[in-house]
């Protein structure tokens, strides 16, 4: 079979046609399918998920697995933070944002204490320990770190406090996760159907949602769910048609996902009718090196600074990537480069170094005196440990002399990196935008009313976010409105 | 009646049972609406055309006027210019992208001059003189103008020529394109019904749109259409729910439209499962001053160039709205605002004004120092004829001298201008995102396949449009690829 499957809606059969019946059908096993799965099997239905892959896990296993918690969890109090859901509230609001989903982030903010404690009673092991130094990912088994909340302007709205919650694993910690995960959700008695993928959604009296018809090793398999379906399939970063329709700034750049999120979810409920949100957002990760261009700067092609690099580090990467012109560059002096510990380097090199700006901004290919201007002004303010255009914490702000070296992205990290720029645009990214949902998971029609029966979590839904991104609000995002998917489609009579 | 009318589809009644029947019916009389009634009128066709408002026009009958023609066109021709289409479509492609509709523009520009004799055929005039200076609309009625093409970096890539083709009206000429493009359908033959909006989309066998359901006067109103519905119900910048979803960057602008532009035909659509593209796409306009910043700067909140000030006004004012921190300020000299002709000032007078930049500065909120070096980078390089940052045109580069001043584009054009800059943010726009057509316009669904009997033009569909914007692509593109969806409904058997 060649081309995507059709999407088109499926009239429900008889009754009793069905190869397989339950209560909830959970499409996708990834972490918002999970926790759907187990709630609405602890609530007492009959639960089965489909995964098209040969196992569960989805992108999240392949994630850092950071989780967004805070107001107050066990784990920042055991780091000795006194955080408060109000404080999160407020940075979530501005990090996510603009125009983040206000309803969503409070009902998180405010269940996130318990949604940790859930995660801890699943078995999830946290280390009481936080990872006090910009990065993408703790080296450490730490199991607390700060995902911008330190950093101007949002230091200025809300009490900071580290809210990255790491499973206790090196490096990778999102198949551990889902390890644990899943585990609950079988526990709990969800039965799941790996190799399936479902295609269809089947649909009964009065435009209700009553199961989906899939394909398994090339046969039809029909799935009749009594009381409601909860898509949990994921975004749509690996389909480059959905990509070109709807978020065209990802095509080329690296995926970050397990393949298969093709958005196929998404399109059978909009093959439904169903509405979309914000389907335009992605998060873009960029490969610079935190611990560099913190003590440093980071530039654009023309030599500008634009953003204090001391934010989360998927900030100055949106920062870059959807508003400046590239290639960007990570600048800095000996004295800033010999200062990173060997642990937060990541094998990062100097691209190129000159003992004049003059050398590097040519090397760089920027007008000439660029980067001589930026570094100037930026040398004048740090010297008094002021960064007023950005407003950088003085921690990091101290003169630059020479000798520079300038660090291109797009080489990656690792030792020695790629040794042609040429075969990585050094940024990746994935898809925020999907279905329209309540906070309960319902998914919305053109006009906002809940198409009756089906649900939605994780990335195959429009969570909290608006524009902005924070590490950890996806498998915070899609585990914890997964539970609130789970035991809304349960409930259903 | 309150809230908005449902959206979803209706099925078909049996034959006979509609108020009116036709061949195609066109939902929608702005522009794109009166190309496709008359080529399916001129084709043989029974149209009608509905019209929600109490008369034809919508928004193209308040717009500017201009229309993004080229290619050669007699009026090129007529002030001297040797256009060609490929030197147009390497325009265009750049200019509305990154990520323009290469296949739309290139029958666009292909058929451009065809299009613009077409225009002409039907009584629209053009005056054969260009109006030969940097701004949003000629003051006078000269019927060519520069839309951006003779400067960096189009220069580089097409052979510049002025594509801006303007009916001879004296300030906005988008009521007296519509009256002739009015005309033009009834006189073919369409009928059209005022105060008549479509609610429903009206669907027969085999997922065929046979019609559409509408209300008038509070009544319901039954169409069918033997062939095919036509959709060009324009954008949805009238809908804050529908901007809240996929556009939010206008949420709390200006409104470029009739006001009446709801989404309520891409709602209509999608609510049959319809593809939408790029909803998050917007053209937006600071009230900056095109004469002023060409000769001065357009700055950032920090004080920071961004653009070349001589590029089409709708280019300078993306690269603020959508990627700069605001608010943003068009500074000047002395001499620079005593250059600007009388008629093209606008009424705009200096909002603050001072001897040393260092008083301009701080009068705007800057990090001290930040005009200063701003200035100072672009007179060096000014004194050389050059700006090597960003390229602006050396007939406008002239290093800038004291006295100095800044204009507030809050504080809108007209003579005085607002009192209060907290009433307006400057900004003003509309969507150019919507459903997923064919260059036939044809609407397709989740899979790319086109919906029986139904079409889309104008706003409503997501056109030739990337990320970028050029004034006249509206009408432009909504007589363009209207007329082709008029003649592709009326041969539906």
């Amino acid at each position: 079979m060649s081309g995507p499957p059709p999407v088109e809606p499926v009239r429900a059969g008889a009754p009793g046609t069905a190869d397989h019946e339950c209560d909830v059908l959970v499409v996708g096993f990834g972490c918002a399918g999970a926790a759907a799965a187990y709630e609405a099997a602890a609530a007492g239905a009959r639960v089965i998920v489909l995964e098209r892959a040969g196992g569960p896990g989805g992108s999240s296993a392949l994630s850092g697995g950071e989780i967004y918690l805070g107001g107050g969890t066990a784990l920042q109090k055991a780091c000795g933070f006194d955080d408060t859901p109000d404080d999160m509230y407020a940075y979530l609001v501005a990090a996510l944002g603009p125009h983040a989903d206000t309803g969503k982030i409070r009902l998180y903010c405010d269940g996130s204490v318990e949604h940790f404690q859930w995660l801890c009673d699943l078995g999830v092991p946290f280390n009481g320990r936080l990872y006090d130094a910009p990065t993408w990912m703790p080296p450490t088994e730490d199991g607390l770190m700060w995902l911008g909340e330190n950093a101007w302007p949002y230091n200025t709205l809300a009490r900071p406090a580290p809210r990255g919650h790491r499973p206790a694993a090196r490096s990778f910690a999102g198949g551990l996760l889902m390890e644990k995960l899943v585990a609950a959700a079988r526990a709990a008695g969800a039965r799941d159907h790996a190799d399936t993928l479902a295609t269809n959604l089947v649909v009964g009296d009065g435009g209700r949602v009553s199961g989906a018809v899939a394909r398994r090793y090339g046969g039809r398999v029909v799935y009749r769910a009594r009381r409601a379906v909860v898509l949990t399939t994921g975004g749509f970063v690996d389909s480059a048609e959905m990509l070109a329709q709807h978020a065209p700034v990802l095509l080329g750049h690296g995926k970050v996902s397990d393949g298969l999120d093709d958005g196929g979810g998404i399109r059978m409920a909009a093959a439904l009718g169903a509405a979309t949100r914000r389907m335009s957002a992605v998060q873009v990760a960029l490969t610079a090196l935190p611990a560099l261009v913190v003590r440093g700067m980071l530039v654009n092609a023309l030599g500008q600074r634009f953003v204090n690099e001391d934010v989360y580090p998927g900030a100055f990467s949106a920062a870059a990537v959807l508003h400046q012109p590239g290639p960007y560059w990570a600048v800095i002096d000996e004295a800033g480069y010999e200062d990173i510990p060997e642990r937060d380097r990541w094998g990062v090199r100097p691209t190129y170094a000159a003992e004049t700006l003059a050398e590097l901004e040519a090397e760089l290919g920027m007008p000439a005196g660029a980067l001589e201007t930026t570094i100037a002004v930026y040398n004048r303010h740090a010297e008094h440990g002021e960064d007023p255009y950005f407003h950088k914490d003085a921690r990091w702000l101290r003169p630059l002399r020479p000798p520079f070296a300038a660090v291109d992205p797009r080489l990656g990290f690792g030792a020695g990196g790629r040794t042609d720029p040429g075969e990585a645009t050094g940024v990746a990214g994935f898809t925020l935008g999907g279905l329209h949902t309540t906070a309960d998971g319902e998914v919305l029609d053109q006009l906002g009313r809940p198409i009756p029966g089906l649900y939605a979590a994780g990335r195959a839904a429009s969570g909290m976010h608006g524009e902005g991104y924070v590490s950890g609000t996806s498998l915070g995002d899609g585990t914890f409105f997964g539970r609130r998917a789970g035991r809304a489609a349960a409930r259903r009579p």
